[in-house]
């Protein structure tokens, strides 16, 4: 099988041997997945990452060569593992939460050179984990459950109300599954700040009332100093939490969606201040996931507009490079077998950057 | 009326016009001041905090020349400024949370220029805030009012359950007042970190169940990597935010109760793939105030051995360099009145570091 390697500063499609499924196990072969955010920061800091985990005595995963990425899936049943209770049906499309069972341990698809992603033509999943995709959702739309139950947890530990006001740093895809439930959830005053036109205007359609250009202005500025506010940091660039602290207003509630994988510096004395609190976020639940494939099953958001884009495994670097250089992107999806199978997607180039 | 005064780096007792309660106001005589590491941190950092809330854009109080702090009083009811309601009487020991009202906004008292803290002889109240402390509360418990309303506040934040795992770093005021209502809400396992020996038995006394070295082992040493824990920072200096994130278990929230004014670095990424939470503390409601007065009038504290020192006017100075230089001291009082007034302290004299 084909799929897209991460090879010391590059992707490459490679020819790999078919994983080979296990018992409680299925091969699946990917219909689409999303490219993450997570992704690009893997592939740009992996061995920054290394490093890391080495100095706080992990065992290092190699994360700069050999990787397949990919946890954004929707994919199809092609066979199961020996002793695999068959609940499904080859041929039902699936997703699931990205982590594969291996010796006991939850082991993450397409962030570990222990398991294949979703980069790829073929990958593993265990069946208990797999959740049939009702057939009146398009395979387009059941590839963003994963970002949007990031939104769906994020907004989930917010705890935000309906009363209070929302100010969503942000507006790449866990920004914008953010706004998309914040909106859901009632949340009447959503404030939205990115640096593409873009991102702001599809901001707009999944529901923020009141979106600043980011190179401008701050959020902050519509946002009064005693007003009730619950922040979602959606950038995870070095210098966020510093202009949070300083602007967000006093009792403000912080959700970390963004991951930033450097330091990063900020006052404490002025978070004290205030009293903020911060509430940093990864994944989310399986009942959280289940409710974002959901809401994308009941056209609760505005999915055809999310995707910006759609490549075979060939486009995979050209399509990181489009994400990292240009303002015009949302979510791009692979389809490594969009021409082989049913439910396989049109390939929608990638707009000039 | 005498007051002690920063002056450029010093402190400095003087002689300054005795304050004259407007309406409203009381004019109360000072019988005990506790020193809060805050103070110790404005005196040591106030230029710089002076210059940060100018880049922040707010008129900076100034700091540095002039101030007289002291928050932590009990003081006695000496002249009631004009239409004020005289609730209370002329004698009466009283205790408040430290802010005066002024042109109808709270003002801090011992941290602000515009209003004269409690190192000073005489100083002025509200007569609304008063709380009246009962007879039978020594006046060196009830000095003690204001730091353990600190670790009321914290510890409420913290949303901290009984069989949870709590984590004290740094047994300093604040540290101790954590431990003792930790202690109090009937959390079982309590583990403690600090440098001092001195400090590391009085958490021991105040409920601390295991205690550790600082220099040796960090206390997240004896705490499982999937253990429901709350932990109090209650250091303040740099690097205490990162040591958490990069030690602290999974699913960790951490109340900042530790005043760091200078800039503070973490790797953000380490804290979401943990999914850790943050709440910056400061301060307390009234009720949480008159809670920590209730536990000290109970005797539910050991708040004998909390006072290490007690020091005239004269004695700041020296009180000031010992609280910085020794593995001594957790609370010193000072004592402005103390051979004026019933209910005066006996001088208690500092050990040497």
């Amino acid at each position: 099988m084909r799929a897209a390697v991460v090879r010391n500063g590059h992707i490459e499609v490679e020819a790999m041997p078919m994983p080979e499924p296990g018992p409680g196990e299925v091969l699946v072969r990917t219909l689409a997945c999303g490219i993450c955010g997570s992704d690009l920061h893997l592939f740009k800091h992996g061995a920054a990452m290394m490093q890391l985990a080495q100095r706080l005595g992990a065992v290092p995963d190699n994360l700069t060569d050999g990787l397949v990425m990919g946890h954004e899936f929707v994919a199809q049943i092609v066979r199961f593992g020996p002793n695999t209770p068959h609940r499904l049906n080859v041929g039902d499309r699936v997703c699931a939460v990205p982590f594969l069972a291996i010796d006991g341990q939850p082991v993450s698809i397409g962030a570990s050179s222990r398991t294949v992603g979703a980069y790829a033509e073929y990958f593993l999943l265990n069946e208990s984990g797999l959740i049939r995709i009702p057939d009146s959702v398009t395979t387009e739309a059941a590839a963003l459950t994963e970002p949007l139950a990031i939104g769906v947890h994020a907004v989930a530990k917010s705890n935000v109300q309906p009363d209070d006001t929302a100010v969503v740093i942000g507006c790449g895809p866990i920004g914008l599954a953010c706004i998309a439930v914040l909106k859901l959830r009632g949340v009447k005053r959503i404030v939205a700040a990115d640096l593409s036109a873009k991102r702001r205007a599809l901001a707009r359609l999944f529901g923020a009332g009141e979106v600043v250009d980011a190179r401008k202005h701050s959020a902050f500025d519509l946002v009064g100093a005693t007003e009730a506010t619950v922040v979602f940091e959606c950038v995870g660039a070095p210098g966020m939490i510093d202009q949070i602290v300083k602007r967000a207003p006093v009792g403000a509630r912080v959700v970390v969606a963004g991951i930033c994988s450097g330091e990063d510096t900020f006052i404490p004395m002025l978070a004290v201040a205030k009293e903020l609190s911060f509430q940093f976020v990864s994944f989310y639940r399986t009942e959280e996931f289940e409710a974002a494939l959901t809401i994308l099953a009941n056209n609760d958001v505005e999915w055809q507009a999310w995707v910006t884009g759609t490549v075979p495994l060939e486009g995979v670097a050209d399509a990181f490079e489009a994400l990292q250089g240009s303002d015009e992107h949302a979510k791009i999806l692979i389809t490594p077998s969009a021409d082989a199978v049913p439910g396989g997607l049109p390939q929608r180039p990638i707009p000039a950057g």
